[in-house]
């Protein structure tokens, strides 16, 4: 019999509804060592986090986040606020002995990124679990597509090419949300999308960015105010405010394996709603994936003879693919929400089994530093900045 | 503040886990007039289905579904069986003042549809709903096909091209499971699959089939047996049985608004494992649909100009398209379970208003009259048979 | 060092502008053992027949098929009329010793193909060839998909799912063109596309069609008249004419090897321009293939380990694919003018090394056989008619 | 009557080859102005050009091209071998006051570049015309992409994202052929294929790359030997050289509009085996385009309601589209080879209406910069680099 493990969540927007509908479903999936009891929400407004508590399946509400943190009836503390206050509540989490699973990015500098994996450190050799919440690592596709990249069936990597296309702002009247204030969200596609995209090439090939080469651009630069940066978004009339984030990012790269990488995170491409693309190009082989279509992997196996070689669709919906064996028959395809239930399902067999889950807080302390770079390279003329 | 309904569902197979997420996951993603109770499982073998009820969620169990209708603690059936026991336990709960949700095929024959329609129609006189779950209705993208054909914006409606292909029994060795039984499966491909494209065919065109032709075929006519038939899909032995329903259904078919339909439905399709492929003609325009991709739907407006028309592929992830604004935002897709969310989303809803929800009992008879229809054309020579 | 063969074409409409790009090219591409001579051009109009003989190449004229048949400048005929025309220039053509290659469909009655066929054996006796015009077996894919069919890597065939989509007459004031007159072109849809679709099963499969069971529908019965029935489309103010063929046929389909077939040809499909599609399932593989993606076939290897095994797109530009060789590196792909260089081709090399070259007449009146059995079997209540 | 033009075309390899079929054909296709005559072949060895003459239809032949600049019978050079002989003879054709049509990339150094665009500049003063070959322009689906966004459906471009991928050099066994000497072909997939996508994305978006980011790379820097540079690609024993020129090309861009662009050439892509991909974001819509499925081309509407917008594919075989009205009827598909026919075509027209075409030397010398600032900036740390 499985015991119990109380979980406190910070936030409880879109990330929020996301983590709940996995903290609701794990353990009626999957076969988990412990049980989470959906103990406590935190915000800010008592009124809005009471609503959501009860709309979302949470038994109490905070409106400090210190009290969740130090509350009895949490073990685990559910970071989905911006990034502007993950280090400051995810230190405090784990100073008091609680696990901590935070949003990425991990953070908004390489400085609290750093005391960040720091602190995880230390908690660990405590028995504290920490992990960063890079959700499309699971999902189905993506996990297989790790296995038969570690399974050599690429053979040596040539060429990365990640893209995380988007279009949810290409309309210049879009107000000034949270997102595109950088002292909320530290940066704008890169750090909110761009950031997925170099987690997973680096987590698809084990492999590390060293040097990248990138520009980023502002195309829209002044955008209608919210009424509450952290309302929704409608735009409050003509009153117009700075956008102080990029709208794209891209970049080359180098892995330190030898291949090349390239990259572009954007929300301005028309018609492409949640595009997160990735090949990989290797001597032996070649995978491609589109997040739109996030049950099929597009796999060439380039040993075959070449007439009967090509890109299969295949569909990562049997039983022997990761995550599968707990859901439906073949053909009958996941969500986006199921990254999210296979993310929790994995840190809590992480717990049972007393071991570190990845992606550890060390990992996005590792992608902070490549968000860093290209930063640094977008503002000195594209020069090669190293990682 | 929402009331509660208990649910007693009959059955924890593969429907009854895809039941039992949606019971639990409704009224966090909806607002439902009727909070779900999951109040009482219902399996012969007490234990495993204490096992699975623990599992799925559900506060007790029963092994005797009659007490399960009769228990004060339950307001609502959901029949999760295979179709030769539908009729007898649907019978007894609109009896017994119990809603029922009903899996399909409503049941094996047309007569036990007949009696089943005739007693669902009464019941609603008291007050007493019933839905039959062709769940496929509640793919967002093939909810939005239906608005776009009642729109107008296909025009006249000429060709209905309805595929539904799987591959599961491909192997001749793959053993005599319950579905290939005719005493309890009623049919094969025929009425597991092949219901799913009439009922969505009609649903979609808003039109009935009047008439069809068809041939069926056994492929493999004797399989392993199986220790029990109810049981794992694990062969014992050496000794084989008899395959008694078809492993493939084909038939052609005028619709009553005069346009024709190609449908065929097979287990015997190596390499699709759900492809539940639906393709409609009009004057002006088309639709085409594969659940393998079940977040996009194919749309051709062949009323612009010929050099910029052409299909084209809508991501059904918006928060205009139907059911999606529950969900996330645009281009993050939904799964299969979903459908079985939005299905007892909508019976809910139903129950609020006082309304029949849609498919009723009536739509799941006539159904049954054209898979009877098919049965019979294919027994004569395929002549043409009136449904 | 190549001998000469002189050509002698009847009829230039768009057929004869396919075959005349054939002539004019097939020496230039592949090494052939006679070297076409664009020898004389028949039309009724001499004008216009010598505009076109201009425009495509021929070196002279005639009015009369008569006298280009026994002209001493032709030694092959290439029959491009309407249906109603083939069996006597073909009869004649044979008698006079001519090598005949007859579009498709061979003729507009089985009586007229049996005898075209009667006349081909006894004139291969003579060393006179002859050949119908089913271009498609010519797509590189296509005749790649027959090898591997042939190699058994299909095993054993269950399904042929074969479609002849296309929408030129979609709109009900398209005017009442030959193709639309029974008495020119002997049927609808059935003969003019249905036969390819015919032909290339049997081809792909290596089994013909024993049984089918059938319906055909003519949507649009009245169109606007065009002045001339052979000229351009053009409709010619308020006065119409009867269609006299069907708009749309759809069969199912028994193969002598066991295998289930389900046909549809039809120009009602909105959207569809030339999308001869075909799918076959078999114990070990399928295959799928769509005109409109002609460089692409769609291979699933059932004998793979499911977790990687999914409908490869192969694209067929390889040099070991069948006719690539002679033209562009991979990926660069061919065009449909292609299928009917490679068809005059194969017509070459069987003259060069006195074999027959297929499809035969043979194979062209089985085909006629089959559209006949969907005639019969549509004006019979769709009764199971065996061909 | 169109008049006659007499062509000379020095090289005759892959691309001659191809520009051959062009020439037989274009007035088979087209009504165009001057009809050519293929004149003068001209090939070191005798022997091997005498029989590429006779295959591919030339009527003479020369071993020095001076004097086929020279001939009389020739009023067009056709220029078709490597890079590092392009200025040279070009140069004389245009001083002998001879039309001039030259592969791309127009030169091998911008001095050459150079030195060509003013000679053409200077001898167009005199009536005599020339054009650089980059053929893709001429893909039908292209060519109508350019007259949309011309015509605003795109609104304000933001991205281009293009990518050139090729694999046929994976393998590290395969031979030093001359496209891997700098000496002969000045790069390697930067010239050879990037060349392509700089001028389809400068010719797409009216707009020129002002400046770029780079990185190079050379994956197998040694490969074995072959007899003669310039014969076929059989490797001869265990002797090895130096790759000399760059396998992968990478590079941010601006444009002059101030959209953002992603550039890869590579011939490391597994897989890919002719996959010039592009794709535009603007503020009104989107464009796709893959040469793999070169009759096809993406478009989003970005300004329809976005429950009905999606990327349509667009089969670009409609008359209404550019080139498409000479060829055959809707979705009957061009293949590689139309794309030179095309090209010779709007040469001819040009020259009969007394215009310089385009390409230009001008706009050939314009991507030649294109790809200097890309080597420059790859040797100085992918530092920022104005064209």
């Amino acid at each position: 019999m499985a015991g119990q493990i109380g979980v406190g969540m910070v936030g409880y927007a879109f990330m929020g509804a996301a983590h709940s509908q996995a903290w609701r479903t794990v353990h009626h999936a999957f076969d988990v060592p412990l049980t989470p009891r959906m103990a406590v929400l935190c915000g800010r407004d008592a009124a809005a986090a009471s609503a959501a508590a009860e709309k979302l399946g949470w038994a109490s509400v905070e409106t400090d986040w210190k009290r969740l943190v130090e509350s009895d009836e949490v073990g685990l503390v559910d970071i989905c606020t911006p990034g502007d206050t993950h280090a400051e509540i995810a230190l405090a989490a784990l100073a008091a002995g609680k696990h901590v699973l935070c949003e990425k990015p991990l953070a908004n500098t390489v400085a609290e990124a750093a005391a960040m994996a720091a602190a995880a450190e230390e908690a660990a050799a405590r028995g504290v679990r920490s992990m960063v919440a890079f959700n499309y690592r699971r999902v189905p596709a993506l996990a297989f597509a790790r296995s038969l990249v570690a399974d050599g069936r690429l053979g040596e990597l040539r060429h990365v090419r990640a893209q995380y296309l988007q279009d949810w702002i290409v309309d210049p009247e879009f107000p000034l949300v949270w997102r595109l204030q950088k002292e909320r969200a530290g940066s704008g596609a890169l750090g909110d999308i761009g950031a997925h995209i170099v987690d997973l090439a680096q987590f698809l090939t084990g492999s590390r960015i060293s040097g990248v080469s990138a520009v980023t651009e502002t195309f829209v630069r002044e955008r209608p105010l919210v009424a509450s940066s952290s309302g929704p978004a409608a735009s409050s009339g003509s009153a117009r405010g700075e956008v102080t984030v990029d709208d794209a990012a891209l970049f080359t790269a180098r892995f330190s394996s030898g291949a090349l990488g390239s990259f572009e995170a954007t929300r301005f491409a028309a018609g492409r709603k949640n595009s997160m693309r990735i090949e990989l190009n290797g001597s032996a082989g070649s995978l491609a994936f589109d997040f739109e279509a996030m049950n099929e992997l597009h796999f060439h196996d380039h040993t075959l003879d070449p007439s009967v070689a090509g890109f299969r669709r295949i569909l990562v919906t049997e039983p022997e693919h990761p995550y599968v064996g707990a859901w439906w028959p073949p053909g009958h395809g996941l969500g986006y929400e199921h990254t999210f239930t296979h993310e929790v399902r994995d840190f809590l067999v992480a717990l049972g089994s007393g071991t570190d889950p990845a992606p550890s807080f060390a990992d996005g302390l590792q992608v902070q530093r490549v968000l860093d770079a290209v930063e640094r390279s977008a503002a000195a003329d594209s020069v090669w900045t190293v990682v």
